[in-house]
């Protein structure tokens, strides 16, 4: 059954509760709401405005809106973007969450197709990474960059960075690893301008084949390639696209690597979109791992007692944050350097997911849907926008994301604690500070209300296989949340406009005296 | 007179009046709501919700305010941050905006001060850049590291990075400019794995002397001196510091230079803080050409004329958009890849100055302050969150800012047209999508409201000038939002409460169960 969030029971019932004062949180509570997810994961909630009645009724909306049923259908091979009439199959690339279920679909069963598409990114980037191929000269890569623009980029961008400073086991080495993105040509020009082309292996990432982006920066890399005086080019460049797009068939490409239409831009890290660059970075043992936490975080988001079920428990007091309190935003506050390009990522994979204003029949919807999602790495933020988070007028919900250990092996006692000490005291200090405030009587200027929410996603150390649960927490969690609003999370509508708008501007305005007069202040005219 | 801002007529005139409708935005208008500022900058409103009325109401609340005389008692030494009895001189590290005003303090003339320590950035980074002051074991310095966070990082990161691909006079060579910010241990890994100390200068900045961070980063880069061989770290070592500060005296550092408690953190750019870093990297006479465009846009910030001022109408239309029409957030969306970290410095310059509870007394306020405020560059964010803005439930405010040429050598000819022309045909194309939408009656979920508000910042090229007066758009319209909401733009009381409590944790918590509770989550106890 599909229904509006405002035609259940639980909805109505939530907006007459009371939200649990979160200044008032105790030792006990937070041991209590602590949940664990794959591996060393867990999701801590205590300082979320929830008590024990709201919880009982973020279940039931769960239930009404058959949250598990959905997702269970989903992995089963419903049309679950109904907009595209199109199955949703990312969770696939990274095993089967219902042991039995195949899903077919262009005459190929799915599972299959991943799963030898992975063996083909193992096979390759082994070969690559052992100097086995090679570019058109002779010389083993070093170098690997990546062009491609959203979910082509942001995920797998947000993710090698990530892994920046993981150890390799034996000596193994890591390439270098680089991105473009925009069709801002000084994009391309600051990547390139420091790389060798005789060592550089270029993956072009469209799953259309045709964005346009994309192809422009192509031919900005041939022309800088063949400057360079590399006579063959393609011999330095793979394709990651569906089968039906017009780069499938480039002749001479070092490798083209497969994914299709069931899996959406934003959801494509788990795909030979992020497989292929991160096996080439760090070797394909660790972008299994990344799948192996990514598959385990799937099978715990299949629990329906939401108390257990930390990822289905993020996505409804998101959406009680959301439509009963009110709140338009929600902050990504990772506390690890190595997460800086996390927060963009999931604004995209929520914003572009669930910024919606039509239920998934079509019809327009009369609350509210995504909010607005952004964030930067803490202990950074502290000294920027949480002033605001403090003290502002306005409360912003958080999501807080921290490490019990360090990535790298640089770290020292620096008046009595270390560095990834003193980062985690601060973390646990700001959620703390932002939820019981702290008054003062005399100058309100140093007052602090207290009354921020915030949740906390925590586990041992960022290891690509907590890197792969922490994604998959959000890909879920963000899925969860579009079935209780009863939105297609897995379409985007909204991009169409501007590209058809900009194709007039790019032939002249076509008679636009609106774009005619904006192109000229640009110099477009 | 200090007035909040709804004890204004203004502002309660502003409520009476309807938005206009940016639907109807013509050709006409476009070319019209355009207003020059500094250079070849000019910013167009033609797509926010204003119409005569409304700016004639939206100038009336700058007079009633007296916006440009509190500028004006700023430059001219008023205590401008009456929280901490201090003055406000940011201003003054670009020029005497006031021409025969002279602040005195700490027994000195501010204007001449900052001019001494500008005087000794130039000599000191142009013996460097020609290798004339070396590193301990006589080699010449090719890398530059900051170690900074908050004001001390992200203004001069985001500045360093804007200038990437900008040509130097007589083939002069850049430097590397990298920068290390957080507690995070991996962050300062990360920086330094690849680097030669003994080729290596970094730069210590902390305006107190006492940033936990800085001085944790300080001594884990010490060590890593150490290990490398460096038996006087010292001499790889310039601090930006106040007077008074404990760094001020450290014995053995090349240089020390200095600010003072007159220029907030996020305001610090144009003064020592951004002004060593920019003056290594790309030599002395960029970062005077980006205090000149500073320069230039604070003489335009003083016209009292809202239609001639465009810094003031971005302001006041700020308000118009927070406090009338109720939008909680801002995007700001730069169509050039090289600024890809200004949005995060305007992230902390605006949450950080303007997300205040109380007035300039201490006052709660019955009335909304500073917004939320993200963005990322165009074209990537349009293969991101875009879908929310387009077609979500909420209208978000967007702020563009737009080159009509690129930096960097780098463009071609690609089906017709090249990448610049591309970027910018996107940037004209999504203004007019936005504002005007597109009606789809057969398939909601294609239908585009439209009614969406934006603005445009636009200039010929990002040269340094281009940047130092873009920067200082935005600091004086945050600077003029503050005296309308009538808060203290220029302490950050909401900091405070964090480090304290940080302080517990590694301390062991001091009996707080709720301090402990999360500290053990995230293995400190």
């Amino acid at each position: 059954m599909y229904n509006n969030l405002d035609k259940t029971k639980a909805y109505g019932f939530l907006k007459s509760l009371t939200p649990f004062d979160v200044r008032n949180i105790s030792g006990e509570r937070i041991r209590k709401y602590n949940i664990k997810e794959a591996g060393s994961l867990s999701f801590n909630y205590a300082a979320l405005p929830l008590d024990e009645k709201i919880i009982d009724q973020l279940q039931a909306l769960a239930d009404e809106q058959e949250l598990i049923e959905k997702y269970k259908d989903l992995l089963g091979g419903a049309i679950a973007n109904p907009g595209e009439k199109r199955f949703v199959l990312h969770h696939l690339t990274r095993g089967r969450v219902l042991p039995k279920k195949e899903v077919w679909a262009d005459g190929v069963e799915k599972g299959a197709f991943y799963a030898k598409e992975l063996e083909r990114i193992r096979v390759f980037s082994e070969a690559v990474r052992k100097g086995e191929v090679k570019g058109s000269t002779g010389k083993a890569f070093e170098h690997v960059v990546q062009i491609g623009i959203g979910g082509s980029d942001l995920g797998p961008r947000a993710l090698c960075y990530a892994l920046n400073l993981i150890p390799l086991e034996n000596g193994e080495k890591k390439m270098d690893a680089r991105f473009i993105s925009n069709v801002d040509p000084d994009d391309a020009c600051g990547v390139l301008s420091d790389l060798d082309m005789e060592t550089t292996l270029f993956i072009l990432v469209s799953k259309s084949g045709t964005t346009l982006e994309t192809l422009t920066n192509r031919d900005l890399v041939f022309k800088v390639m063949t400057s360079a005086g590399i006579t063959a080019p393609e011999k330095h460049m793979v394709a990651v696209t569906s089968n039906s797009s017009p780069l499938a068939g480039t002749p001479g490409l070092q490798a083209v690597f497969f994914m299709d239409d069931y899996i959406g831009g934003r959801y494509s890290v788990t795909s030979a979109v992020g497989g292929v660059i991160l096996s080439l970075t760090y070797g394909f043992k660790v972008f299994k791992a990344i799948l192996d936490g990514a598959h385990e975080e799937d099978m715990c988001a299949l629990e329906p007692d939401i108390r257990k079920n930390g990822i289905l428990l993020d996505a409804m007091a998101g959406v009680y944050l959301r439509n009963v309190l009110g709140y338009p935003y929600s902050a990504v506050l990772p506390y690890s350097q190595a997460l800086n390009r996390l927060p963009a990522h999931f604004q995209q994979l929520d914003m572009e997911s669930n910024g919606k204003h039509v239920n998934r029949n079509g019809e327009k919807l009369d609350y509210q849907t995504g909010p607005v999602i952004f964030g930067e790495p803490g202990t950074n933020g502290q000294h920027s926008f949480y002033q605001l988070l403090h003290q502002g007028t306005d409360v912003v919900p958080m999501q807080f994301i921290g490490f019990r250990h360090s990535q790298g092996n640089l770290d020292a006692q620096v008046s009595g604690s270390t560095s990834q000490q003193k980062l985690n005291a601060n973390l646990v200090a700001q959620i703390v500070a932002f939820a019981c405030g702290k008054e003062d009587r005399e100058n309100a200027n140093k007052d602090f209300e207290g009354g921020r929410y915030s949740s906390l996603l925590s586990a041992d150390r960022l290891t690509p296989y907590a890197l792969g649960a922490i994604l998959a927490h959000f890909e879920n969690k963000v899925m969860f949340q579009g079935f209780a609003w009863n939105i297609n999370s897995f379409d985007q509508e909204g991009v169409q406009l501007g590209k058809i708008l900009a194709g007039k501007v790019l032939k002249g305005c076509e008679g636009d005296e609106k774009l005619e007069a904006y192109a000229r202040i640009m110099g477009l005219k």
